[in-house]
């Protein structure tokens, strides 16, 4: 990869808006664009303006306005990606932005690669290789638990800890090195059992990082909650009560619902994935089998089983929904499951009791007047444990930093136990920088082109 | 109208991307932002920064981060609305561009109307009315012409030359009622053969911007072209060869294209909208003959026929393709025709010699190999007059403007008619009078809320 060249694209999304932004950075970014620049108000050349400036002019193409433009300023290191920045805010035409990226192709710059503003802004400091990972994960934000967790991990929340920690353990391994250099003299430059408290500390870290990634993964990618029932029960009706929107057909005529339709819904700032299923009916029709096969498949993959039955219709026959509800808990007997009479609008006093008496934990709803919806959302938020996320402690969420904290814990716990062996300093030294070694890959000491190609291939161009 | 008020709104396409842009304009937009940022590097409020200034710091909501930002600060009247505007760079989540709109949409903004930053710019007096309409007419621009035509209106081309003319002529109206004040001594402070000059030269002008108005609309609009053929003589595969791309079914049954596609193409910077039909061949097929009267409206709607015909499957039977040449024009005799002797890669020299004897003026075409296409795009390029464009004259593109300049022409030919019939001074002021209003429409000096309201309306919002 070669990073000392100038790279150019469109920095907002594409299509027609009021103004589209585009990004270029490199060496001789300013110098490029000057020459295609004439500014409204000055003589001077952009080069020899102050960074974080803005000047308005045209961008020239064979001596004809291509389009007035706003120009910003970045001079190295000030800017994104620690180089000389400039960007040119123009009319949102995709005709224009596509001829002015095309004018600096022909002209000194290269169409940057996914990610590769961010990837510059790690190669030169500006950010450690974590902060760099949330970037994509913040503009990839669609609630507001990943949004914090995002802007945490971008601010270095995570890293910091990381880094304070190897710094420690950096500074006991060149302790335990150093008295290699002086073995026959049998001295002891670290102190056991600061390094024993050391350790101490830092697998409490670990393991708390470790654990953190259950919630954060939550976090990220949303929690799948499937709605099981025979058809017609009213959980096309449910899901609207929760979307608050028509994306599920609603109709009268059982068995209407035979895709499974995925929504997702923000409760308490967590992402809910809504998995709406044909039921779990016995039937003869060929198509709701294959609905039921969908719909256990559908439980596989979801964390909550949300269970909804009509409770009008079933009141006389509720053995039928308790031997439904047995179905999914054989299948899944670990698996959260919400049990949901719907419909109880329909019901009297003595049938509500009959209902509450023969179905245990019943929740109580009518997703057509809206009773019990709420009491629903905040049972699904007490599933899952977002204490840590109240308490703004640290969250991992992506699965890389997750495999290097357990590799790192793997090799702590080594030296834990050479240290409760009295192991020799130069076998504990080789898994301290194991561990060190697990933690540097983390925030991007230790890294490949592969690496960082892997990282960044996921983010889009322009950023 | 209110237009004293603070609006924010996304400036930037809406989806995700690298960065997305939140612009705010008002007198108080600076302060507003100000409460809500906390800057990286400076102590200083944004209001006590300078104008054409950027800001690294936090957008904070209750006091946590919601996105590092850029901010960058334009002060009345340096600014595009020519108020106070702030532009804040933000990452490209749609969660954090609501985020942060909502947060100022609480505190003391409110969202703006579709390009309402523009009508602030004209009410502000930083644009005159033609060059407001010129913004949305450059986002909207998708090819060489139109862009050219409508950089030209923002820049004031075609109202600069509308003021001078305006200017003259309210320079005679003044010495005319002039005279009036003085009508008892009979003088004559308005130079009636330098009066006549101006008429003269104003009607010239008018008339050329009038006939401009033709290309204008081509220009703006494109061009449509209906390609009108049997089924299977190669329309999608010609349609193809000139779109470069797969758009239309391709396929060797009969018949296959029922449905009219559309779609655009730039030849020489102008857009033609090509549009492909069923045929008009003779059947007994309902869908077919369905098809045939779609084709014929699909010609009428079109401002060029192409008629293409397979030359190895008709050269025995050319009286059928005569006969079809023949309804096209019977139905069109005005509309410009290019028939096409498509496949002719399949034909010998003394076929093709049949072919060019017995068809007069036919294009000789093998879409499969590409012979003729080149030549075909020139053919399409010649039927439109695009010299006016190759000179750089001012087209006038609007049908508001080509409205009021028909209606300023038949204000200055009374005028005209007036002097000629040696008129008094009073009579000819309100014919003066009429023609200046005109004008005064064009460049906005003459408006009401309901016309700027007609033109806005089809802006974006956030331009």
């Amino acid at each position: 990869m070669i990073h000392n060249d100038n790279i150019v694209a469109l920095a907002t999304p594409s299509g027609a808006g009021a103004i589209s932004v585009i990004r270029i950075s490199g060496k001789d970014a300013i110098e490029i664009v000057d020459g295609f620049f004439k500014s409204v108000k000055s003589q001077k050349s952009l080069c020899d303006q102050k960074t974080h400036t803005i000047h308005l002019g045209h961008i020239l193409k064979e001596g004809n306005t291509l389009d007035e433009v706003l120009v910003s300023i970045f001079k190295d290191p000030q800017s994104y990606t620690g180089e000389n920045v400039v960007e040119i805010s123009c009319h949102g035409s995709p005709y224009i932005q596509q001829e002015i990226i095309q004018l600096f192709l022909r002209n000194g710059c290269r169409i940057a690669n996914p990610g590769e503003f961010t990837l510059r802004a790690f190669l030169n400091g500006k950010l450690d290789l974590s902060q760099a990972e949330a970037v994509a994960d913040l503009i990839a934000s669609d609630n507001e638990a990943s949004h914090q967790v995002a802007i945490q991990q971008m601010r270095g929340g995570f890293s910091n800890e990381i880094k304070v920690l190897r710094d420690e353990l950096l500074n006991f391994a060149s302790l335990i090195e150093l008295e290699l250099d002086f073995a026959e003299e049998d001295v002891e430059f670290a102190n056991r059992n600061q390094f024993k408290d050391l350790i101490e500390r830092i697998t409490k870290v670990l393991k708390h990082l470790i654990d953190s990634f259950a919630v954060g993964n939550v976090i990220k990618n949303g929690i799948p909650v499937a709605i099981v029932g025979e058809p017609n029960v009213g959980k096309s009706t449910l899901l609207n009560a929760l979307l608050n929107e028509d994306k599920a057909i609603v109709s009268d005529i059982a068995g209407t619902t035979r895709d499974a339709i995925e929504d997702e819904l923000n409760i308490g700032g967590i992402g809910f994935r809504f998995i709406d299923t044909a039921g779990i009916r016995e039937t003869k029709d060929v198509v709701e089998s294959i609905g039921i096969k969908k719909t256990f498949e559908k439980i596989d993959q979801s964390q909550v089983v949300i269970y909804l039955f009509d409770s009008a219709l079933s009141i006389d026959s509720l053995n039928n929904v308790k031997l439904e509800i047995e179905k999914i808990k054989n299948r899944h007997p670990q698996k959260p499951l919400i049990i949901i009479a719907n419909k109880i609008d329909k019901l009297d006093d003595i049938q509500l009791a009959k209902l509450n008496a023969e179905i245990p934990k019943v929740h109580l709803l009518s997703a057509k007047t809206g009773f019990g919806v709420e009491q629903l959302t905040s049972s699904l938020l007490n599933l899952i444990n977002i204490g840590a996320l109240r308490n703004n402690e640290t969250i991992v969420t992506n699965s890389r930093h997750y495999d290097a904290l357990l590799k790192a814990l793997e090799e702590i716990q080594k030296v834990k136990q050479g240290l409760d062996e009295n192991l020799s300093g130069d076998l504990l030294a080789i898994d301290i920088r194991q561990a060190l070694y697990h933690f540097g890959e983390i925030t991007g000491e230790i890294t490949s082109d592969d690496l960082l190609g892997n990282i960044f291939a996921n983010f889009c161009i322009g950023k």
